[in-house]
Parts: structure tokens; sequence; C-alpha cells
């Protein structure tokens, strides 16, 4: 089953709930420049809450798919970064250094909102 | 995999992108009620927008959610019911007579804040 992609406006909302596997991760990537495209959303908000361990894989595919967006013109809001998670990226050398994070799905939006307007 | 069910302030957006099999709609229907619990919320937005076919099983779940989402003081709209999906409701008898329904989430919403203020 691939990750539901929400349109809201000009935005892009995301939760993923549970852990994913490799292939899930490849198609929701495919799937999210797709919508990208598609919608012409400008920004995209990821929310991780219910994620509490993360692979290198994953984190990887995370990671490119953050700039993939950027260079489309979309703007990635992470959500939710739980502590492991937090540690997992730093440790595997994925600093996400242009990437905005929030608290929460609220927060996120609040944050594109802000930097980018309706 | 079960169906992520997103938070936003007082309301639960659920789209709902892939053909569902019976275990992912019970599923489903436990996680929403459990969330609405949890998070107190008034409103639930449920989008329908790529289900292209739906069976009888999955219709009557879903009838039994909305009143069931009711039961616990939290109104129901359904958005982006598909032609096909509307022959199969009134052709199964399951009428929704007391369910609110929209366009898309954002019409959904806009709905919701109607009735129920934020």
């Amino acid at each position: 089953m691939s990750i539901p992609i929400l349109k809201l406006y000009n935005y892009l909302l995301i939760s993923i709930q549970t852990e994913i596997d490799d292939k899930t991760a490849i198609q929701f990537q495919e799937d999210l420049l797709d919508k990208i495209h598609k919608t012409g959303a400008t920004g995209v908000v990821i929310d991780l809450t219910s994620v509490e361990i993360i692979d290198s894989f994953i984190a990887k595919v995370l990671g490119d798919v953050i700039t993939m967006s950027d260079l489309m013109g979309a703007k990635v809001v992470l959500t939710g970064i739980q502590p492991a998670v937090a540690i997992t990226l730093i440790d595997l050398g994925i600093h996400m250094q242009k990437v905005a994070t929030a608290l929460d799905l609220e927060q996120g939006l609040i944050k594109l909102y802000q930097e980018l307007g309706v």
C-alpha cells in the first residue's frame, strides 16, 4: 500500500504512521514528485510523529526527496521528528541543513504559511 | 499497512488512496474511533477521491464508522465520492442520509468549519 498524499490548497500533507519498507519509500518518492508536478504545490509537510525508528536507506530516501522537491520548487517541512530518529539521521551524516522542521502538523503548516504565504 | 489519520486542529483528515481490503477497513474503523477518543476531535473528513470502486463490505464498514463517529460526537464529511462509488452505495441501500458530503478536501473542511466552528 502506498503512502497517501493529501492536497490542501497549495500544500501537500503526508503523515507516515508505520515503519515503511524500501519499496514503499521509493514509491513514495515517485508519488510525491509526481504530485508536486501535477498540483503545482509550493509546500510539503511530512509528518514523522509516528515513526519511531528509521534505517539508513529510508533516511537517505527522505533526504533525497527533500532535495528533489526543493529542485521542483516545493519547500518541505519535516514535523514530529522523534529523538531516536534525530539521532539516527545525525549518526548517518544526514544533517538536513536546508530543511525546515516543526513540532507537529499544525506548526509545520504555520511555518510554510509564514515563509510562502498561501 | 494501516490508513494514516492526520490531526489538524480539532479535525481529523483521512485520504483513502488505494483499494482497501477487509482487514484494512476494520483496522481503519478501530484506529479512527480510537483517534477520535484520544484527540477529542469534533470533525472528520474522509476523502475518497482516489477510490474508484467499493464493495459491499467496505461500504458497510464506511457506513458504520460514520454512525459510530457520530455517536462519539465527531461529525463526518465524505468528500470526492466518484460516480461508480455513489452508484454502489445506493444500489446497496446505504443511503448515508445523515452524512455531509463535499467535492474535495478543502470543501469538506469548509463544511465542517461552517457547521462546527474551529
